[in-house]
């Protein structure tokens, strides 16, 4: 397996590498001489092959050169959640025993809260690190072994910790060629990242774009002008979003989308039938996907050619993976998945590797189900995971919390419609003592503890809550309380 | 690794898969049908995984069918020179020790002669094969593993016989992906194969379009202006050609070709800076490649965009392979090459393996050079190969034959500038005994004992033959008497 960055600076040194919101430009052989510049500089600072690197960082340039230098040195990258607190943060540097922590100017303090209790060095991008490394042209590319990790990836589940799911160099590049052939890819293609590049959807785009040779354009946030123009008059053809922000784009203007627009991959939700019917007629095609971390992002996707006639359905597997419901045939169940882009196993955990990973498959804990024609309907997410504005929230972790605060008795925390972030938090209590305002209690108890995003948007205190004869939350009827 | 073929008619059903040149339109569905029928037909007739089974056949539909039909059952596909004699046919099905040749009508005498000396058994193709066996939708798609051989094809060298190249699923994979990145994949995409199916080029097409999920258009031989109709009004994409075809597609018509027309791959030689630029003025987008059948196809290839500053130059390594010349730097040397694209060795040869594959690296024997910003110079094929209409013909197999004619002393074989095949075989020989007609003389000869793309088109005798003072024949020096 080839360098991606140093093979595309050797083959294709003036194509276009990235583009950033202010309208900076990188050819492969700019990204990649700053890369090799960084990569000295990290190696002056102790980083070999198979050190951890931790990543706290904004979508921006120093993001992108930051995931090239740590892969130039076969270091593997730990991006971290910019939305997490201190504790959080700490908490995953010290699982992975981070060798550095990399950060930069708008997220440096963060980053030094959260090492101060794990005494991680941290390293702040963002200075001129252009050396004189940067590829000869004709000289040999550096090759990574296929099988090394590549990245770990924190993901959180239903019970303890957020778990490190490792990923290698094959995971990430078997995923971008099967996308490559659902989406297409043409030597100019431009795909705008414009969800946090921490995640495993955005920091796809940043590889996928390194492999193929195509260009990635950084918005350092979600805004629907922006979007907008980026695909209109910037040469956007490729475009990764959640459903409400595929809404608010159609909110901003009622101009058509060039043809130049070849995907927006939608994921994080289904779309409904009403706002598929807006995207097309506008000339968007929405590709319906269903992805998670522990397959280096996507598993399938719908097609636009099937997308009005399959409404709700996250499509057909990629090439290279395989897809099974763990029920009888056309019953729901949980969704297995197989093949090369699956994770080998979480880091240091091998109880919740060997939960996730059976016979070869991988279990999701994601309920789904198959029609005839073999299309994926995702049903629940797993273990009634919430996702809002793309970020996923674990009831288990919230609830967690609010349970060890003295006036909490019981607590449930569901996903509740929300028109802008798709799912807000809500949270049903059961106190020990009255409160007069238990949305102000729990909540500035709650941000000392959690991210923000993962905060309950509503509260509701309640005498008892649904449960199961063996005592477990039914947490879809305590859905409906909120209603 | 899936069943490409299945995976592709359980997520795309109703895309085409092939279309042929009398209009025949097959989706993936279709497709797959025929090929679960005749698959069965096989595994009655006893071929099961492992066993090499021989495919001599015409570009068709029955050759498209009987590669997806051997690898649904994991036996190794071994496609058959249609241009071979009997004998030559013969010894690849012995060294292979085929289970079983598969043929088709317009190939089924030659078949026969050939599987007569080996008792190898004979399986017509053509019959209606659509069994019950189709692919179920949601149904688990087979899988392969990706070490295993897929293809042994063979190849001729310097000396002794030819020797089966094996290529397994991950070469084919890898560089299908390498392919797309390099020349884009679009789902609607159409490759045109004109060239025979049976060598690495045309097989690669077959293979590459079940990979990409995109159809194969199929020409029964190249005609010139059956390939301008196809890029003009058929939605043909991609199309594999020599420079001899190109010369003859632009020579046949003086229409501009349309934007659809993405990619004209050639290979088998430079293109003139002439041809090149009036292919690029009539809107043909012209890839020169280099490749061989020990890697799959494709090694290097030069983009449009850098065809007319690098005239001559066959372009920059694929993604996942790498290149290296066996000189100092600049200096001509011998083209090593190395990644997943590269076989793994020659069928129960293990001296040609080690002579091939040294630490990594295969040693193609081809020579060339690299320029300052890494483009390759292909300078002399290997072992002064001739390349004629597509078609490799080794000069010390020729000249094997003709040393047995009693009447030859000395024979020097070479190939020699041809306007409409590119190059034309052509022999020099020392007589022993004078004879009146040379040409009639050993083209009856040679005619019995090799293919017809291999006779010398050119005869010349001569006193005696420039040699070095270590007495090997100077090849270059041999050409110039033909001038």
């Amino acid at each position: 397996m080839p360098d991606w960055l140093q093979h595309r600076a050797h083959a294709l040194p003036g194509a276009t590498a990235a583009v950033l919101a202010d309208g900076t430009v990188l050819t492969y052989a700019e990204l990649d001489a700053r890369v090799a510049g960084l990569a000295a500089v990290l190696e002056t600072r102790g980083i070999a092959a198979g050190h951890h690197v931790a990543l706290l960082a904004l979508n921006s340039l120093e993001f992108v050169e930051a995931v090239h230098a740590v892969t130039r040195l076969d270091a593997v990258l730990v991006p971290l959640n910019a939305r997490l607190t201190p504790a959080e943060l700490a908490y995953q540097l010290e699982n992975c025993r981070a060798r550095l922590l990399l950060t930069h100017a708008p997220t440096a303090a963060l980053a030094r809260e959260a090492a101060a209790s794990t005494e991680t060095p941290i390293f702040e991008l963002g200075g001129e690190t252009t050396g004189p490394g940067g590829t000869q042209p004709g000289r040999s590319v550096r090759t990574h072994d296929p099988a090394a990790p590549h990245s770990i990836i924190y993901t959180s589940g239903t019970t303890g910790r957020p778990k490190g799911a490792i990923l290698t160099y094959e995971n990430f590049a078997a995923s971008a060629a099967a996308s490559a052939y659902n989406m297409g890819v043409l030597p100019g293609d431009r795909w705008l990242a414009c969800m946090p590049l921490f995640h495993v959807g955005g920091l796809s785009i940043v590889l996928r774009s390194a492999i193929y040779g195509t260009a990635v354009v950084i918005h350092p946030a979600f805004d629907e002008h922006a979007v907008n123009r980026a695909l209109r008059d910037e040469g956007v053809s490729l475009l990764s979003v959640v459903p409400t922000m595929l809404q608010r784009m159609l909110d901003a203007g009622a101009l058509p989308y060039p043809p130049s627009v070849r995907g927006v991959l939608v994921g994080g939700g289904p779309v409904t039938r009403d706002l598929l019917a807006r995207a097309l007629e506008r000339g968007l095609p929405v590709l319906q996907t269903y992805g998670l971390s522990e397959a280096a992002s996507q598993v399938t996707t719908l097609s636009p050619g099937d997308a009005l006639t399959h409404t709700g359905s996250a499509g057909k597997p990629l090439l290279c993976t395989r897809l099974r419901i763990d029920a009888p045939a056309g019953e729901p169940g949980e969704i297995l998945v197989s093949g090369v882009t699956v994770t080998a196993g979480y880091l240091g955990n091998p109880e919740a590797t060997a939960r996730a990973l059976r016979d070869g498959w991988l279990h999701t804990g994601d309920i789904g189900r198959l029609d005839p024609e073999g299309f994926l309907y995702v049903l629940d997410r797993r273990d009634d995971l919430i996702v809002t504005g793309g970020e996923n929230v674990y009831p288990a972790e919230v609830e967690g919390h609010l349970l060890q605060h003295p006036a909490v008795e019981a607590a449930a925390v569901v996903g509740i419609p929300d028109a802008r972030w798709g799912q807000a938090v809500a949270a049903a209590l059961v106190l020990r003592t009255p409160s007069e305002d238990p949305a102000a209690t729990f909540d500035a108890y709650l941000r000392e503890r959690i991210a923000p995003y993962k905060l309950p948007r509503r509260y509701l205190v309640t005498g008892s809550l649904p449960a199961t004869a063996s005592g477990k939350i039914q947490r879809h009827i305590v859905r409906t309380l909120f209603t």
